[in-house]
Order: structure tokens, then sequence, then C-alpha cells
């Protein structure tokens, strides 16, 4: 007998643990698709010259592999006790929450709560956002939460600007403000017009402006009096903004009740790490007049079909994707998971423990206050919650050095000043190391003291509904979590075949580094010396970003994919700019792009002109050229997705690229789709100059229910010194984000994700992305319509169902969507790109099986359409009507043509393991017409009971 | 306006997280008992004279402050590349597993599949971990894991005495047996009377024993063959037993093609950490003949109600509870835990995945073989696996030092001797590291060459069934584990009120350090210095947990509350015996004792004598003290616990103690029960000279849905020097366990939870544990009777409810455990200590609300049973005897004298978040009868779903 050893890498991240299908299954798929090979297949969607040149080509590593050099490069971190403040502060994540919402796949997989009845965990969750930032804040309505303080910050200013009465069009800004916010600001207001004035608040001339924003406290840490302010705004018209911080906010006065129509802020402090840069979720909060000009998402309460209460987003129609040319925001997302994680710190903590948390840490900057002054140190605020600057003179590189040599990093401010500011994780041995920094000895005792005047002292309540005080004993706090994540479906139980989103796997090696403190602990503006992990690890997935995209440069700093257009266009501007082509303010966009991007070019002053779409969903080339020799030499740049939203390997891409950069424009090409083209196109090769990538699509950062993303930009070298700078680290151009490197700890998922993949990995996840669509497309087709396809009959990632035909039978997109979730699916994307349709992508994570039980889904409730057209069933009284069906519907009288059984387990649903939603559909009109934003009174949970 | 600062501490881990109830609550429920104060209840509960003098004044971390001090200490433990081997091995634990298993409360808060309507996940998962030993063993039976690889072997000794038909006396350990396998089982076989011949297994004479035991490979790495062996034992009518290896077996032939018998080993090189020691899952395989002889548990296929497959735990006849006088084991756990993270490595790497690995393994194992060899080293060993050893003479100390320079560790093998073995961790650049230690430069080439014969090569299949051929994508997996943990109920959905069970809070904080791997990664046999945070860690808890029991010294090396008792009673032999009192060998045992024991105390040899229980449930003095004088110099110990498992204060204990002492015997206090002691009462104090403390109970260890636990014990001063040593770290006495402290990382567990309690704050949890069960008590009494009280009408942590009344009508205990479950509730304990009764006890870390749920489901059972009672409803067709209702009965014909929602939504039940048991009420008797343990293979699915 001889042994014959095995042919099997058990450690081929790739190929075993990433990409769903087996090989086998690959040529059961092939199979039905009558293709030989992959090969041939991808011969077959992608057109032979656009396909890059040269191959990925870096090795993987094996899971274990990844960690361990995840771990070295960790260690070239240095956590050090980061007293810079500026927006960022040390906090203590409680462990429950870690454990069970930040590192639990049924929280960090799910997707955007677009499908209420399956997500009214995170709703809640996010309502208790909402509430927590309304009641602390003093102001009624609350968003779900923005991507930084600094974006909320230009948001609110914008919002002001449209809803001021005031006709002015400029705009004031605290100089207190943090310096990001300004920045970012300024940034902000320059295409649009907007002229800043930015100077101390005794100098506003309320007359002159539309709106102004303050910062309390103050970035240097003083507390001052804005009511006269905000007084004078008012009389004349205009909007007063209110920067500040929510910790702060449980003992000194709340916006709300000094006047201020707008508050915006950071919740990075309640429980989520630094983690460099982010990420954390902002809010913004308003008065109850502007709450429908409210930036962002909003979560609201309607009622589900048995009158049941449920939750839901609200007032969706406010967004981007609806107002398109007429948009002066791109915002699309949240930081869901980090709202979630916020309100849940308020929830643990409760008013009380807030409160605690907030006097503990001022009480100890009240002592560092008076030893400074007691040994003559030349302190410049008076009135201070957390922060304090000192004014060193020519000490300040001394003490900086001292300080560090305690294993301080404090913040410098000019060339003469040091800023101090302590957080929830300060003690009094933090203290005695600060004091030594400056040769005091010893720490003051407590006296409890306040260090600012009793004017300050906030008077109102907060957190008084009950959810902030249940029983917060951890074993109760637990339940609550698990309660809420198993009311949602995400991907850790079911595809969720998302077009446009990739809802791929987001593999559990691949998360764990940002649990570790070496990456979760640092400050975003540290010395540099102390963030070398971070370093390496940024500059290698650069370095591979660009591989895979063909450009020259990479700016990691957009938050979202729309923060990645929007810096993306600015870029070129700055471009046109220094070639002296400023006046260049056309951008030329398909008919089918997404939301974002007539909605980006507007926030740059660009003008919008729309080109058509052919007959086939392409681009009409035709039509491309004539507007763009209408425009010109105004035409700055066209903005195209790649392949097309239409899932589409587009033949023209190059014609129309020629025909942009022919007449003086630039390509903006979206990366929405890149999982299409990783290891096989390369925008940047096929004629685009600048694309923003969704790492939270294509490179593995979970969705986490709603945000947080990374949108960084490719570009090609002509664009390079034109990518977005940083106040802490230089550049010529304006920042776009609070933090250098945006969310800088999840760039980690894609960088692992790359690691791990290696470079044949990710062309190979590619290629089966694209044969997982095009099975899909291949088993329901003749039962379903597929809109767009390939002239040799392949989609590429994506297809597109086209549910049109069944409206005469009165049957919705909605109604299919719904009876999914009896089937146990997340609904596909609906209604877009076409009106009427589902866009199917299911990715390259999803295996043969769950694939085949998705189309069974689909094709039984063909069948079920079939016999409402027929007349079979009742138009009304049917299973896609009453879906989803819910357990309260088994319990109810059953007064229905079709039984339970066909009602609660159509072919697809898995019998014994079957999700129930909490509730029947939601009514969504009820919603928008009933506004509730804020977590409803006990009472109403009764009456829904009842 | 003046401030008023608050007065709450946030980070009061004990009193906000651990302990349930508020405050406020609090007051209500002294109220319903008609107490003022906490104080007065405690005072009616506990007798003074009993209470300790002195309180535990130790100041309680915040969980921040103890994640910090973790860390500190961790960085105290150096982390080293051990190839130690020796049973313990370097292992990838897959990052799906430990997010999805380790880290997440749904698997490790469950509790012992005892009622298997709402523990099929885990039934599963275990059922797969059977399924995989008996195949890569290649005997038919396995059962779901053992404490370790040394009791694993004394289990099959003692086993095999029993089960073999030889009437020789003696047992036979190959030479080539780990160290501590021979020591555990010398331990064993001493106070049974077996004499143990320890020799090369050339010198087997098979008809002088009754069995004898092989490792296979051997410890120092050779291959032997032991047909002949085996066919000889065989002859003589004795067992054979290897004990083995599961990697090497997907290579090698497997015991059960050899001949053998039993089959024992360790599943930690299955993707479970080393620990420093463990927990690990062991485990024990054999022939169809013995397989109702072997110990602890096994899981089996049953049918539920509707006649679908559904598991259980098969056989429990067999366990020592009900054998209780007779048993020759004590094993009443498993390492369930564990032994499902192994199972779920398998099904992640399947068996071409595990055969890809044992080759990499073994391939550089022969690389390191040739190239040591090509140097002139003396390799002692001629075939091997994954292990070889070098005879390198006076050179030992100096390669050794050299290893460590490289950051190894080697195995020292007497004074001349290295062993080297790797593992699944181990690559090209270790093994250069290795051989540089020999000062050999550079590695062979891989040449594929096996370093074994040809009749070693395993010619059998194995792991064939299809769950260990699933996709094995991460999603598939993910989604595996996530549906499996939905179908338990564990902590992390509701109260688990099991009596004596202790089933508290485990906290997320607690648990963190697990995973570090400065914890994770030591071997239990590397250099002390190496391990001076362990050392620190254990020690600071060795003396936390004598502070709390009033003990002088503390042994951490037992790996469960019945090892505890076990090595308890050895102690007691030892110290008798060095006084010259080494016949003493009579243990009082009370009637409502622990089924353990009785099991115990025959291990070590002695006599039980029962003593009566009087009316009242307390040990009946005047029998205790006419057995004791009868047993008179033969009187060795007694065993009791306290409080007394009736669940009371018995005001007699000291008398009981006193009348053991007068005789000349031990006082063993079982600790089972210690959480209504913990800084109330010190076992020390009130007459124990030794006491397990069950640290999975009373200490926080989380139940793992079956194990692991850890039950240290705690002696006098005189019986220290007799404390359980082993040949790692010496002592004159031999082990319990294979390692010197057992499974040393969950002692972090418990020290964590020591730190962050603080002494002050595990008293009052001790005190809200007996306010908790005296409420119950008080809002049950009247519909049910309680069993037992102290003579002030107090229980103390739990107390007994007695369903014999309800016999008349038909209802059991049983029915009235499955509507708990339609309640959302796991089921108290069962007829133990009193058939008919349910034991419940909440602990300190349910609050009210959840009490008053449990609450209100008794009561509503209590109606129903009414119902019965008055013959209002059908005494077979109700809601008790179709409990637990599925979602199967809803969709069904209903044809019941009660609705659907009075079924399906007892008042108890969570409405709109309730727990669906997968299958209806197994049928225990079908199981048995129809044996059936390993996974049963896809057909009959498919029959049971029909």
């Amino acid at each position: 007998m001889s042994y014959t050893p095995i042919a099997y890498n058990p450690y081929d991240f790739a190929n075993r643990r990433h990409i769903g299908p087996t090989p086998e299954e690959m040529a059961a798929m092939l199979a039905e698709l009558g293709c030989d090979s992959l090969d041939q297949l991808i011969g077959q969607t992608i057109p032979a010259d656009l396909r890059q040149s040269d191959p990925l080509t870096w090795a993987p590593l094996s899971e274990g592999e990844l960690l361990a050099k995840l771990r070295a490069v960790g260690a070239k971190n240095k956590v050090m006790t980061s007293l810079i403040g500026q927006g960022y502060y040390g906090t203590v994540t409680p462990p429950a929450i870690q454990r069970n919402i930040f590192e639990n796949p049924a929280w960090y997989t799910a997707y955007t709560p677009y499908q209420p009845e399956i997500a009214q965990g995170r709703l809640e969750a996010l309502l208790n956002f909402q509430t927590m930032v309304a009641d602390l804040t003093g102001l009624p309505v609350a968003n779900a939460s923005l991507l930084d303080e600094s974006t909320a910050c230009a948001e609110a200013m914008v919002m002001a600007q449209r809803v001021a009465k005031s006709k002015a069009t400029a705009f004031f800004i605290d100089k207190n403000c943090h310096p990001q916010n300004i920045a970012v600001m300024q940034t902000r207001a320059a295409p649009l017009g907007i002229d800043l004035i930015i100077d101390d608040p005794d100098k506003l001339e309320a007359d002159k402006v539309f709106g102004a924003i303050f910062q309390y406290p103050g970035t240097y840490g003083d507390l001052r009096d804005f009511t006269g302010a905000v007084a004078a705004l008012h009389d004349a018209r205009a909007i007063a903004i209110m920067a500040t911080d929510l910790l702060a906010l449980t003992m000194i006065r709340e916006p709300g009740a000094i006047g201020a129509d707008i508050a915006v802020g950071s919740a990075q402090r309640f429980g989520v790490p630094m983690g460099y840069g982010g990420p954390h979720a902002a809010f913004i909060a308003c008065a109850d007049a502007y709450k429908r000009s409210l930036p962002g998402r909003l979560v609201g309460v309607s009622v589900d079909a048995r009158g049941n209460k449920a939750y839901r987003l609200s007032l969706q129609t406010r967004e981007q994707h609806i107002r398109r040319e007429k948009a002066t925001s791109n915002v699309c997302t949240a930081q869901a998971l980090l709202a979630v994680m916020a309100s849940m710190y308020a929830v643990f903590h409760g008013p009380k423990g807030l409160r605690a948390i907030a006097e503990r840490v001022h009480f100890l900057t009240q002592r560092l206050y008076r030893a400074l002054r007691a040994a003559g140190a030349h302190v410049v605020v008076k009135e201070f919650f957390d922060t304090i600057t000192v004014d060193v003179g020519v000490g300040q590189a001394g003490i900086l050095a001292a300080a560090r040599a305690e294993g301080l990093n404090l913040r410098k401010i000019g060339t003469s000043h040091v800023g101090i500011s302590l957080d929830e994780t300060t003690d009094e041995q933090v203290l005695m190391r600060v004091l030594r920094a400056f040769g005091i000895e010893g720490v003051p005792p407590h006296r409890g003291d306040l260090g600012f005047s009793d004017a300050f002292i906030r008077a109102s309540d907060y957190l008084t509904h009950p959810i902030f005080d249940m029983n917060r004993a951890e074993t109760e706090m637990m339940r609550y979590m698990r309660r809420l994540a198993d009311r949602d479906l995400a991907l850790d139980r079911a595809m969720i075949p998302l077009g446009s989103c990739t809802m791929k796997l987001n593999a559990a090696a691949e998360m764990m580094p940002l649990s570790w403190p070496e990456f979760a602990s640092l400050h975003p503006f540290c010395p540099p010396d102390q963030a070398q992990g971070y370093a390496e690890a940024i500059s290698d997935l650069k370095a591979k970003l660009c591989e895979i995209t063909g450009y020259d440069a990479m700016s990691m700093q957009p938050n979202s994919g729309a923060q990645g257009e929007y810096a993306g266009l600015l870029t070129i501007q700055a471009y046109h700019r220094a070639r002296g082509q400023g006046h260049r303010d056309i951008c030329l966009i398909p008919m089918s792009a997404h939301g974002t991007n007539p909605a980006s070019a507007q926030m740059c002053g660009m003008q919008v002109v729309v080109v058509k779409s052919s007959a086939n969903g392409d681009v009409d080339l035709d039509d491309f050229r004539e507007k763009a020799a209408k425009a010109g030499d105004r035409l700055a740049a066209c903005m195209i997705t790649y392949p097309s939203t239409h899932g589409v390997f587009e033949e023209t891409v190059r014609e129309v690229c020629h025909i942009t950069h022919d007449h003086g424009g630039q390509v903006y090409i979206d990366g929405a789709n890149l999982n299409a083209m990783v290891g096989l196109v390369k925008p940047g090769e096929i004629g685009g100059d600048v694309s923003h990538l969704n790492l939270h699509k294509t490179f593995a950062i979970p969705h986490g229910g709603g945000g947080p993303g990374m949108g960084p930009i490719g570009v090609k070298a002509h664009l390079a010194p034109f990518l977005p700078g940083h106040p802490e680290i230089g550049g010529a151009e304006g920042p776009v984000s609070a933090a250098p490197y945006g969310s800088a700890s999840i760039l980690l998922i894609s960088w692992a994700y790359c690691l791990m993949m290696g470079g044949p990995g990710l062309t190979q996840a590619t290629r089966v992305a694209i044969l997982n669509a095009n099975y899909i497309a291949a088993r329901l087709s003749g039962s379903y319509d597929i809109l767009f396809m390939g002239n040799k009959g392949r989609i590429a990632h994506e297809c597109i169902l086209d549910t049109r035909p069944f409206a005469e039978a009165g049957i919705t997109v909605d109604d299919i969507a719904k009876r999914l979730i009896d089937n146990g699916f997340h609904a596909p994307t609906m209604s877009w790109p076409v009106s009427g349709t589902l866009m199917v992508e299911p990715t390259e994570s999803e295996n043969k099986a769950e694939i085949d039980r998705f189309v069974t889904a689909l094709l039984s409730i063909r069948e079920e359409i079939r016999a409402v057209e027929t007349g079979e069933i009742d138009a009304e009284n049917n299973p896609l009507k009453h879906a989803p069906h819910t357990v309260e519907d088994l319990i109810a009288d059953w007064n229905r043509p079709y039984s339970r059984e066909q009602g609660c387990f159509p072919p697809a649903s898995f019998r014994g393991d079957k999700y129930w939603p909490p509730v029947g559909r939601v009514d969504n009109v009820y919603g928008d017409r009933n506004l509730v934003c804020t977590c409803p009174p006990v009472e109403s949970y009764a009456e829904a009971a009842q």
C-alpha cells in the first residue's frame, strides 16, 4: 500500500472561505449557463479590449498568518494616553456592548434598514440614539447619525442656508470651533459661494449672515454664553448652530435652552473607540420647524398591517436618490453601527451614569486647573468642562516632550500653547502624570466646585424615557441586545442580494484587529511616530488599491462613497483651476447614475447635464457626444458608473472617456460596481481619471446595519497634487473629513481582505461574482424578464428583474419584496435604477445552495403571481398581499384562501429555523404623516399591545 | 442655581452589572417578604453563630480597570513557540469559530442539555463531535467528551476493569504513555487496588492483566504496531485501550482497525487553544459491545411528539446520580463548549482539510528528521507522525537554551534527550529555528516521503457524513453556527433557574482575556518563567478563595466539581495514611447528598454509609451520631453539603463536624452551594477540613452548554501537604488532572469576577441571591408547597417546589418543565434532591422583572393544573401535556380544547420575541431503546421531514 498525498490547501482563504461556491458547484452553474469554463463566461461578459494586461499577483496569507502579521503591525503603533481632545476622547467601551454588538455579525453584517419588517431591532436602537441626542441637545428632532462632526457642521451650514429666512450670503464660524470643523466647512463653502466669516463670537454681526456656528465648549476649552448671539441671529432671521459635546451636555445648559436651531457633534466618547479617526457616529438635531430639512436618515414610528407599532425610516423622500438634480446634500448613509453602540452606552449608563461620568471628568479637570494655577501656570480658559489651555510660551516643546515621557499626548496649539482634555479614562494617576510634565508634584484634593458659573448649569432633565432607566444589570443588557438582534435579518442568517450593495462576507479574521487596543486607542492627531503600524497598513492598502484600479495615487479620507464622489469632483475642480480652467462647470451624468452623482456635482457648484440612455440601457453615445460638444470648454467632468448601474459592461466606455477628454473634461468613474472588475478591468486603464472605491462594498467592510463605510478615491498622477489635504497633515487642498484618513480603523478590514485573498484570489472572487449573477439570471429567465444584457447575453455581477408586467394583476415590487421575507430573504434593491424592478447581486460569497434557495423563492413567488393573474386566488387576499406573515397571523383567525402552511412556509423558507419578522407590513404613509422620531411614550406600547 | 453632584458610581460592577435587582427592586422584594432590610432577612436565614467574623474587604475594580490589569498581567506571560507536545499542540482556532462560538454567549452561557427541546443546537454539534471521534478512531460509539486525556485514560482503565471477562487484577500501561496519563492512572488505580504494570509493550503478558493501554503514537514520537498485543489481550479476554491523537489518525491506521476496544485522547489540537492546560475536550470511544458502559454523556437520536427526529442525551440512567452507591465513576460533565469547537473545526476543514493539515505537519517532521539525521544527530525514533526524540547526551541544556533563544520551547526528557513535536502552526521558519538550535543551517527540501512504513497507512475513509462535507465557505459556516445557536435557550435570552447550578451572569469582561494570545497560547508544561502572569493570577485567586472559604491552602488542579470531591477525599486519605491511620475507610454521606459524593468516595475505595434525613430535611443528627460511633476508628470522613442540598442553612452543621472530628474523621463540605455563603459564612470556619469550589457555579465560569468547569479544593493547613501533586511541578501526591492547574485559562474568569466584585460586592451578591430565592418562595407559597425551610421560615439561595400533589391529576414534573419552555424558560432542576420536585435557584444576577415573569409562569401553570384537577380541561389533551408547543403545532390542524394563543402564548412568554423550540417533546424511551450516537444518515432526515 502506498501513500498518496492530498492536493488541498486548507488555508486557502479566498477559495475555501470567502468564495461561496465549491469547484463542483461552479461546474454545475457553468453547465446551466452552457459554458465550458469560467474563462469562457468572463470572455462573454467583458469586452476583451477592456481587460487589464497584467494580473494581480501578490500572494495570499492564511487566516493565521494574517492575524500574526496584524499583531506585528499593531505592535508598531504606540498606545499612549491621548489628552489631545479636539473632538476625540478616551472612552470605556462597555465590554457587554463590545462583545454583543461590535463583535457580533448579527449587528455588523446587517444592511441599511430600508426593509423595516426585518430591521426592527436596529431601528429601535437608532431611535434610542435619536432620543438620546434630542434629549441631550434639548432639541426635539435628531437624525440617526452622520459621518463625522466636521461633516455634520458642513451639513448644518448648508441646511441653515436652505432654511434661513435671512437673505445674507455669508456664514459665521466661531474661531473656537475645532480646526478640522472649520476646514471642512471651508471646503464645503467654497464651491457653493458661501462667504465665511471666521472670528470671535463677540464680533458676530448677525444681520450679515444667514447663520452662525459656535463650538460649545470651545476647542480650547472655554465655555461661553451664546444666549445673546443666538438672540441676535434670530432677530436677523438667521440660524444659530451649536457644535457641542454630549458628555458636557449632561452638566451644562443645552443648546435648545440657549435657543439654538441646530446642534451637531460627535457621539464618539459614548463608548466608541477613537480608532485613529473613526468610525464614529456624528449627530445633528434641530428645532421642530426644520425637521423636514434634516439631512441623512431619520427613524420614525409607524404601524404595521395589524395596527401594531413598528419602526421605519421616515421621510425617505428627502433622500438624494429622490431629489436628484435638486439635492444640496449627498448624504445617503449613517454611522448606524456606531450610533447603535453610542445609544447602548447611554442605555447602559442611563442619565445618572452619564452625569456621574461627566462629573468625574469635570472635577478632575477642575483639580488640574487649580494645580496649574497654583503653580503659576498661565491657564487661558476661565470657564470649562473638560479642557483647558495653557500658555506655556517658549516652554511648549519641553512640556510636550515631558508629557510624552510620561506616556501622554497633549495638544500642541500654535507655538506657545498646550491643550489638555480629560476624559472618562482619566484617573488620578493620569492627572499626576500630567502635572509632572509641568514639573508639579502631587494632585490637589477633590473639592467638588465647578469650573463654570451657575449660569451654565443645566436645568432640565434628560433621558427620562424608560428605555434609559431599564435595569442595567449586564444580564438584562445582554438580553436586550440579543432580543433586538434577533428581530433583524442579517448576513449571518441569509443572503442579502442587494444590487449595487455587494453584501459579501465580512470575515471574522478581518474584524478582529479592530478590537485590539493597538488599533482602537489611537487619537487621529497623535504624533505620527506613534502610528507607524497604521502608516504601514494604510500605505500598503493604498498600493494594492492603486494596483487594482490602475490609478497612481489614493486618498483614504472620504468616509463614504458619496463623500468620495464629492472629494473626487473637488479634485477635478482644483486641477482645472490650477490650469487656469476654473470656469469649467458642467458635469455630464447618464440618466442611470446613482442619485448621489448629481448631488455631489451640485455640492461642487457644478451644473449637471443629464445624458440619455439608449434602448438597451447603455449610455446613449450620440446624446453624450452632442452634450459634450455643447458644453465645450465648460465641460468639467463626466460621471459614469462601470460596469453600468444596469449591470452591464458597456462596450462604449472608452469612447465616452475619449469624448470627455477631447473636450478637456475629466472622467469620474463611480466605483460602486468595482466588485465586477477587480483583477479583470482597471478603471484607470480604460479612461478614468478618478474613481471612488466603496470599501464597504467591494472590500469587505461590513455595512453595519447602515454604516460605517469608506470611500477612498484613486486618481491618475496629474490629479494627485489636488487630493484632499488636512490641517493635521498638510496638503494644498482642504479636507472633506474630520480625520486625515477618515475612519482609519476599518481600513484594516479592507487591508486584511486584500492580504488574505491575494491578487489571484481577488480576481477569482470577481469571476465568481459574475458567475453567480449570470446563473441567477439564467435560472430566472423565462419566469422574469431580465432587463439589460451585454451583446453576448451576459450580465455583469448583478441583474435587474422587471416586475412591471405584474402591475396589471395588481402585484407590486413591494409585494414581491415582502413575500421574499416569508422565504427568509432580504429583498433585492427595489425600483432602482429602474422603477418597478428588482436588482439582484449575489456576490461571490454566496454558494450555489443559497442561490438556488433564492431562485426557488422567486420562482414560487412567480407562481403565486400567476395565480393572481389567472384569478385563481383573490387579488387582495393572497399570500403576496399579506406578506410578510407573522406569528400573530398564525395565532389569529385565518380567513384566507390559502393555508397557514402556504402562507408561512413557502418553498424556500427554512422549515425548522424560520426567521419570523416581528411586525407585519409597515405602513409608510402613516409614518410620514405622523412623524415621531424619538422613543414613543410607554403608554403607546401598551396601546399597541392591545 | 447651585449644582448638586450626583451620588452614583457608574463603574460599580457588583451593584450595577452583576447583581440583577436595583435598590428599588430589592426594597419591593423585601416588602413582599415582610422584612425591613436585607440584613434582617439574612439574619433570619443564617444562624448567627455561623456567620464569619471578618468581612471580605478587598476593593473592586471597574471593567476598564480590570481589562487594563489583565493586559498588564498577560504581558508577564511570554508567548513562545512551544514544541513540547506531550498531548498539547499549537493549533489555529478558525476565527469564525472563535467569534461565533467561543466568544458568543448564546453558546457559552448555555446549560447542560438535559432539556433536549431547548438544546437541539448544541446536541447536534456534540453529535458531530461523537461522529468525528467514532470515525477517526474507527470505533462505533464515542461520548460527548471527557475532562482531559489523562482522566479519559483513567476512566478507560476503570471501564476495562468493569467489562473485561479476564479475572486478572492488574492493568498494563505502555511506558510510552504521556507521563501525566501514567500519573493520573496511578492516582486512580491505587485506592481501587488495581496493580499497575508499567513497561515496554513488548513485555506485555496479556494473561496477567484485565486490560492494557498503549499510547499511539507514543509520547516520544514512536509509532508501534500494536496488532499483536491487541490480539494477545483479546485471547486473554482482556481489554485493549489506545490513547491516541486525532490528527495522526487522519493518516495512520485507526485503533478500530487494529482491534482496540477503547480509544481515548484529546481533541485539543482541533482548534482549541492550549490555554496553559485547558479547558479542552478529551474523548473516549469504544466497541459496540461496551457502549452501555461508556462513562460521561452520550448524545443520541430520538423522535419528538410528532415523530420528527430530535437529539437528546441518551442512557442518562448510566449517570452517577442514578447509580449512586454503585458508581465507579463520578464523571457527570463533559467539556461541551470545547467539544463543540473541535467538532466545528472538523466541519470547517472536512476530511480533506484535516488530512492536509496532518500531512503538512508530518512532512515538516520528516524534513526535520532528515536534517537531524544528516547532521549526525542521534534520533531515537524510527517511525513517527509529528514528534521525534533526540539523544543529545550532555548537550541537553545547551540545546534547550539555544532553542529558547530562538523563541522555542523543546521538550526536556530526562537529562539527555530532547523532544520536538510539530503542529499546525509550524512552518519552514519554525523548522529553521529548530535546526539552528541544533547548529544546523537550512531546511532540507520537501520530498513527500513518509516517516512511517506502509503498514501504518490508514486504509479507511472517515468523516464521510455530509455534515463534514458541507460547503465550508465562511458564510455557510457562520450561518450554520447561528442556526444551531438559535435553536437553544441560554442565559442570553432567559433566566435558567437551575437549583444547585447557580446560573449567574458570565460577564463579557471576564471572558475577554481568554481570547488573548498571552493567555491562550501557553503550553501547560512551558518553563515557569514564561508563565509569570498566570502565576500571579493563580496565586492571587488562591489567596482570595482562601479568604472566602476560611481554608489555608488551595489546589487549582481539579477540572470539575466531582473531580474536586475525589481530590479532596484523596487528600484526606493521604493525611490519614501519613498519620498511620490508613485503615480509616468509612465515609458518612447524608441521603440528600449530590450523587457524585458517594461515587467519589467509592473511587477512593471508601465504604459509603448513608445517613438519614429527618422529617424537616436536615441531617438526622441521631442517626449521624450513631453511624459515626459505629464506624469508630474506621471513620475516614463525612461529606456534607452546606447549605444543604435542600437549600437550608442547617443549624446542626457544627455538631456534625464535631462528631466527625471526635471520631477522628475529616469533614468534607461540598461547595456546590457556596453561592449562599460567600462573605457570610466560611466553610473552613464552621468545621470543614476540605471543600471543593465549583468555579463554574459560584465564580462566574460559564457552563458552556455542559462544560467546562473547575473544581479547585481548599483545605485546612494540616491537609495542605497532601494536596495533589503533578509530574511537572512536583508534590508528594499524584495528580488528578492532566495539567498542573487544570483548565488554567478559565481561572482567569473567576479571578476577574473576584477582582471586579471586590469583597463587599461578593458579599452583597450572596445576600441578593438569598433575597431572590426567598422572594420566589414567598410569591409561590400557597400555590406550590415549598419543601424544607429553616426554622425562621427562610430558605437559603434555592427553593424546592413539590409537584407530587399534582400526580393525582396525572400532571408530572416533566409536564411543568416542558410548559415552562412555552413560557420562555429553562426548567429548574427536576426531581433532585427529592423526586417529583423542582429546585429553583435564581442567583443574584436575575432582576425582579425576570423573576416576576418566572413567578407568573409558574402561577399560570398552577392554574392550568387546577383546570385539569377540576376536570375543566381534558387530562391528556391540554396545554401541559402538549408542551412545549412548536410552530409545527400552530401550522397543523388544531383539535385542542384550548386556543393556539393559550397554547403558545402563556402569560409569561415574550409576545414579540418568543423563543420557539425546534422540536416538540422528545421521547426518551424511544431514544434509549434505539441507540444512535453518531450523525444519522441523510436519508433519515428526509424521512423525518416527511
